[in-house]
């Protein structure tokens, strides 16, 4: 894994290689950007590209924050990044890339340009242009030109981007190109455009650049049109004009599949016969987070580079802890696409193991180095041990506080992913508990206590100056859902027909066969709780309060695929439909559940019990208890996003009390996360609570 | 409506009055900010306002691009603003906001505080923090800070803004509002926190600015809570804080309403109340663009000021056409919200009736100024007087090209209009071509010929240097689809059983009564050809390949009205179907659909007649046929995005020719519009094609 490898006219330091992925930084925030990227090659990472950035006007991702490389001035923000990567001894690539009709064009407003008039599966609307010979022409001009100026900023490998379904997977695809002239047709023909890319890029760049080509192999079911013996066809056509193959397999959701529904290297079959094809270099991901593994599949031959974007967001110091044989150090990626999830929601990345991920700049944070605090001899109580209380206490540890105690009520650490990693599924995300309990075992400084209920008399006692609620969240009982702030008439989860998540988790069932599972959450839960349901053989019916399953799992490229999963589990779906009220059943055979449908109208189902998958409630009675009266008579707050703390001067406890992750608010996993280890970094800092940077607009 | 009108210590010069209204501009886009602005204020409006500016680092609007006023960096941003708008004579306003439980949070990642846990309406996975006294006071405190910001960047009026489900409504809603302490139950419990923030900002600018207040008045369906006798009695409890009342009703979907589903004036049921409980000035708005109207709002003394968001942006300069007495010139709102939807993606704004709206700094469009051409002698055809064409002839007529001839084949001009506007509920949009109709009428270098349908070798032996193609584009009828590039097995629309919308406008209706519409677009055409056939008294489905009916509606805030309209209208909906053939039915009886459910388990329909809303194709024989053999033997293309032309040197036609529209691209009317515009501003301009602005971060 440390010998290095040459690609064109520069030499990979090793075989840790950052493939290009979206940051939400793109050129419109360059210091973002840079410190984002820079902190994997400090960690380590030979080779650190940035995201896909357009080489034409007509393919912008507005609004989608990505990279442009249209003139000087974005050329100057990406050297930035190249400079910064160039700092740690590594490689600075860029993936230059044009949309076709994908493309967003929110920004330019311009026609979607595509080798035919065809729509486009990524965009509503994407009816694209056919492109004219001239079209054809400029595009490849563009090319060159930007990557003429990435050679300029200081990039080493410049891309011709066409995976994912962009524009040269487009000409690709006999299934998209339907063009009658010397660009469409024969497999020749449809790989003319990416041919002549190359050589154009490669007249520009010389021997300035590696040329880094990053193209699909296989279609797999979502790329229709693009077959590996094709592929390997042109590959071997193109080879002597790149320096580095950078493949993939599928669309992004099958490309970047979670690890719900894809196993680590699940992308081998296909990626491992581009060897027949070039002698070239080779890189492919297969979100591996093993180091054995990564060495293994180097070993074989069969890529030459190690190609990761969640597990280098991760962890960007991955490499680093190889080589100092810290392998318990390492933070393994999840593969749950939250990442993703925040990119597609058009945010910065964030990453639900690594709270530093896209905070390098905007906060200097630093993965692996800790704020020292002014004062360290004042005890830490952080009580509960889930995500948030798990990640404070590790910060606290790390920055040198000489005592930092993490008190859990349950027999165990890890909150509610003590049961969320056992529903069907879900293991991986055990991750986060088991990287945390390794972490919490080497803090001298921090001490974990196990099956402990404190009280607000406990907490004062403790002899702790700070104290930090983790208490987490609960899911409600009542039937209250988004929209019906008032109970659900005959919601009681005493009741033997009625469950909330946390009671199946512990083994309560249905009295009868016919289980109905009620998601008005969207995510994870409903569908994970029903396939929990009928593998123990029970017939589950989800009913649903959105007009698809699990919308949330859109955002992290699951949608399709869970949902197929729960229809090959037997599970029926009811869509759009809100649940209204849970009365007792005809001749007191089970429960009549009532609601609305999306027009609505009356709606009924009878069934033998049903999982209230409504929504949380915080679990903050201790802190209530703690600032005495609630909220009114709490004490001073310090100014700015820190809510939920700190509160001092209750006639309770004296000391200092923050309000942490779910307990303060429920949340998506990485945001209980994100709370926790700022809270960690901020505790004691004069300056908390510590406004993030923004860039701004130039007003010259 | 040209009397001045006195707010606290400032003076409107009319009562023209720009309330806030999102740009996609914000704080990070300060140039263009400016520049939108400035242009209403040069048009005439008395008072033109920012969109809402957040004031508290937990409520941002990431990935919105909204204003934020959190520091001095902000502040300067937006003064250029301030400053454009008062070059011009008119007051400059800014609506200080906080999100509450709708924050979006997405760059801060703070959790979202709100009066109790509540979900969002708003936002998935909105559960919010319970505010502490501290968070309220806090708050309070920031308001105060942006209102000496506001008043120190040159602002008149400062906002506490409330309205549409924001932090302030919360408070006043009983349903968001769950307190047990001095800020929940009673109306002046609830009330407590919006007076206060009110006091606190008068406080904090004195006599610098007026004080505009931005309310709900009541809540329709949709803000629960929220009503008209409990708030004319806070109204009247804040009266002495307030120099001007901005007061709305419903939630923004509800406020913002659409021509299809609200008429003018909706609002005056309760807005017109608000007199009852105050002497202060009053703004409110109705989606008004009848000058008339306007006038007899005001003489009614009901409210003080015409507020407009829509139609400021459809016609900057209403006020000053309608001083000149240019009432024939005033371009109307269509209602149709492609605004919103605009910006609902997370786009900067854009209008289907005033192309140059959102452009004025990026690409320096002023809506009533036009750069006259290097040489007017150049005659220039436009064939096809449909949105694009009708654009473009209107914009070179105005530059002061001598002769433009449009030409169009049909005897009126309007093209897919001309039965879009029949279609039930669109009929406002029929402003599109009325208005433009008015223009062509009256430059008379413009010549409209209808009724004749042109060869290329009419159009070679025309006479024109410069052709521009603006054929616009027809319904498929032979069923290809997004993700179905094939033509669907049966799909013939020279059967009587199947139907393309072309031909059902055009008077073809199915041979039995059973009909269904398959929708596989998503918009208008399907629900609105579907309520045509039941109207005409056939028993009507719609199949939809989506899992809601319209999903585009939503982006324009009528997802929920068109659904329940459809409903009410006796029409069925079938979700998530992808139609896959058309055969005949048993024994001769109508046909019998076949697809696959969202399963892709199979799925069939019986009925007597389909019509296929399915895809667009472009209509572009002639500029294929102009530019000889199509697209590889054209001639050079300009680079940059202006795709689709200039063609010139053919074999057919010496001249340059373009292509524009949907004949280019089927896209929604706006976009096609702004096509047109742009071609006419670009055509003979030395620099063809503009590239347009952008703002940068500065790398300081």
């Amino acid at each position: 894994m440390f010998e290095p490898v040459t690609i064109g006219p520069k030499t990979l330091p090793n075989r840790f290689y950052q493939v290009p992925h979206a940051s939400g930084f793109g050129s419109a925030r360059p210091r973002a950007q840079a410190a984002f990227r820079a902190i994997k090659a400090e960690g380590g990472w030979g080779g650190v590209c940035v995201e896909y950035a357009a080489v034409s006007r007509e393919s912008d991702e507005t609004p989608a924050v990505s990279a442009d490389l249209w003139d000087e001035r974005d050329a100057a923000a990406l050297a930035l990044t190249a400079d910064a990567v160039h700092a740690h001894g590594a490689l600075a690539g860029i993936e230059l890339f044009h949309g076709g009709a994908a493309s967003q064009n929110g920004s330019s407003r311009a026609a979607r340009l595509a080798p035919s008039q065809i729509s486009s599966e990524l965009q509503w609307g994407g009816l694209a242009a056919e492109l004219t010979a001239g079209d054809i022409a400029r595009i490849q001009r563009d090319w060159a030109s930007a990557a003429r100026r990435a050679a300029d900023a200081g990039f080493d490998i410049v891309y011709v981007y066409g995976a994912h379904g962009y524009l040269l997977t487009q000409f690709l695809s006999s299934a998209t190109n339907r063009r009658t002239d010397g660009y469409g047709g024969s497999l020749a023909n449809r790989g003319r455009f990416w041919l002549e890319t190359l050589a154009a890029v490669r007249d520009a760049v010389g021997d300035r650049c590696a040329i880094a080509t990053r193209i699909p192999v296989h279609g797999r079911r979502e790329l229709p049109g693009i077959e590996i013996d094709e592929m390997l066809t042109v590959i071997a056509m193109a080879s002597d004009l790149v320096d580095l193959f950078d493949v993939t397999v599928g669309s992004w959701p099958e490309d970047s599949g979670t690890s719900r529904f894809y196993p680590e290297g699940h992308q081998q079959p296909w990626t491992h016969r581009v060897r027949e094809a070039t002698a070239k270099p080779i890189v492919a991901v297969g979100r591996y987070s093993n180091p054995d593994l990564m060495a293994e599949v180097i070993r074989s031959g069969a890529v030459d580079l190690i190609g990761s974007a969640r597990q280098a967001i991760a962890d960007p110091f991955l490499p680093a802890k190889v080589q100092a044989g810290r392998l318990d150090e390492i933070r393994e990626c999840t593969g749950s696409n939250l990442c993703i999830l925040r990119e597609e929601t058009f945010n910065h990345i964030g990453c639900v193991q690594n709270a530093t991920a896209g905070e390098e700049w905007r906060r200097g944070w630093h993965p692996e180095i800790f704020p020292a605090p002014a004062n360290s001899t004042s005890p830490v109580l952080v009580v509960g041990a889930g995500p948030a209380g798990m990640e404070c206490a590790v910060v606290l540890g790390r920055r040198g506080f000489d005592a930092v105690h993490l008190v859990e009520a349950e027999p165990e650490i890890g909150g509610r992913l003590r049961w969320i990693r056992w529903l069907p599924t879900l293991g991986d995300w055990g991750r986060i508990v088991d990287y945390r309990a390794v972490q919490l075992s080497k803090l001298p400084s921090v001490q974990v206590i196990t099956g402990r209920r404190m009280t607000a008399a406990d907490v004062a006692d403790y002899g702790a100056e700070t104290v930090v609620i983790a208490t987490g969240s609960t899911w409600r009982g009542d039937g209250v859902q988004p929209g019906c702030p008032d109970p659900m008439p005959g919601a009681d989860p005493r009741s033997r027909w009625i469950l909330t998540p946390e009671q199946v988790c512990a083994g309560k069932r249905p009295p009868g066969p016919r289980a109905v599972v009620y998601d008005a959450d969207g995510y994870y839960v409903g569908a994970g709780l029903a396939e929990l349901l009928a593998a123990d053989g029970f017939d589950v019916t989800i009913v649903t309060s959105y007009p698809v399953l699990s919308p949330v799992s859109d955002e992290t490229l699951e949608g399709d695929m869970l949902r197929a999963h729960v229809h090959r589990a037997g599970i029926t779906v009811r869509h759009a439909v809100t649940l209204r009220a849970i009365a007792p059943g005809a001749a007191d055979a089970g429960i009549l559940l009532s609601g609305t449908d999306r027009n609505g109208e009356p709606w009924s189902l009878g069934c033998d019990g049903v999982v209230l998958v409504t929504q949380q409630a915080s679990r903050d009675s201790l802190y209530r208890e703690l600032t005495a009266a609630g909220p009114v008579s709490g004490g001073p707050l310090s100014g700015g996003p820190l809510s939920g703390g700190p509160v001092s001067g209750g006639p309770v406890f004296g000391g200092t009390v923050y309000l942490i992750g779910d307990a303060l608010a429920p949340r998506l996993l990485s945001e209980a996360i994100f709370d926790g280890h700022r809270l960690g970094r901020e505790i004691g800092l004069p300056s908390a609570p510590v406004p993030y940077l923004r860039e701004h607009a130039s007003l010259d």
